[in-house]
């Protein structure tokens, strides 16, 4: 990738509300007074889906120092919804996580020669993978970093609907990934993220806002 | 750290809910079906947050992988609400999202003589330094881990109430942070989620969960 921080989304356009205006002009005026520039990178390591570097930065009161960065070019996380309200979830073994998780399904872009591909041929390619069906309507719900603090992985959230089984060639998951597909409806979702079974924050934060706008339509 | 995947939480108990509880039994088959054991764990980087490690992993299927783990002993959230139904947030730059954000106040859990501190005993300490707040009341809401396809970081979330400025031998921020403290109704926190303004999932998750709560207080 030329440039790791290719992923920064620009900001909103104004809303039109006080509170929230407010917060744009506080954001663009951070973003220059407490910049932290780039003044030397360093790769430490470059792995499958990572590429880890310390960079050492200046800000513009002159104060110097080195940041850890874990790049990651991007990924999309998916709320299948199927016509009775259910949820299409995942089941996998998180390495990380010491066991095995309840999530969205999710997965990263591919990069073709450097180029990351639309993060909706992404989330159309993740969902058949993982749960064998594909959706002929995705809708983009929103997005958020992952860990802003050190890595620089942003997701892109879809709401997937109108799902249908992938019968013919059907995309399977990778090899090194075993996936089990969990139906629960959206306001089960809500019960277990209360409850403490989904524990992953990309899921969580998808899930709520998935209903909020559910519930604002009567739902 | 003796054991780098020692912040797996224990699943929750049964909650009766048959849909809830079908999906504990799921979680505990693949616990034990998935497992990814490490036969191979090789540290590639120690930086200040974060371990870089390769780990080889055999299934029980007898596939075998390596998968790139970034390791960090976690952290916690704070939802720090006054009684106005104000937000305390806290604005930085952030080198990974090559902007400033808008996010909830958060920090890493200290490790003294390789033991982490108490999330809680984290989250006072935060608040304090991030915002200048002490919380008479300090409530844990739940948790969720950041990336947890890679990344061991496991959050703590904690609804912070009973507010008051640290006027004696305040906590300041560390030397290479620069935070400004933005409030924000609860309210007009969710329509910043909606608008993109709040672009960080662990704020995300953790305003919606603790607007779920207010809510069903009827609030």
């Amino acid at each position: 990738m030329a440039n790791p921080f290719a992923n920064r989304r620009p900001r909103p356009a104004p809303t039109g509300r006080p509170a929230l205006d407010a917060i744009l002009t506080e954001l663009a005026t951070a973003d220059i007074e407490l910049e932290e520039r780039v003044v030397r990178r360093e790769e430490i390591y470059r792995g499958r889906y990572v590429v880890v570097e310390k960079d050492a930065i200046l800000r513009s009161d002159g104060f110097q120092s080195s940041r850890d960065v874990i790049v990651h070019h991007g990924a999309v996380v998916i709320a299948p919804l199927d016509a009775a309200g259910q949820l299409l979830l995942v089941v996998q073994y998180r390495l990380a996580g010491n066991g095995a998780m309840l999530e969205l399904p999710a997965g990263s872009l591919e990069a073709h020669d450097g180029v990351a591909e639309e993060p909706e041929a992404t989330a159309r390619r993740e969902l058949e993978e993982e749960t064998g069906y594909r959706a002929g309507k995705m809708e983009r719900l929103g997005g958020y970093y992952s860990a802003p603090g050190f890595l620089t992985e942003y997701l892109s959230l879809f709401l997937a609907t109108d799902l249908a089984p992938a019968l013919r060639d059907r995309l399977g998951p990778d090899e090194d990934e075993r996936i089990r597909l969990v139906r629960l409806h959206w306001r089960d979702a809500i019960e277990a993220i209360e409850a403490g079974i989904i524990e992953d924050s990309k899921s969580i934060a998808g899930i709520l806002m998935l209903a909020r706008r559910l519930e604002a339509r009567g739902l």
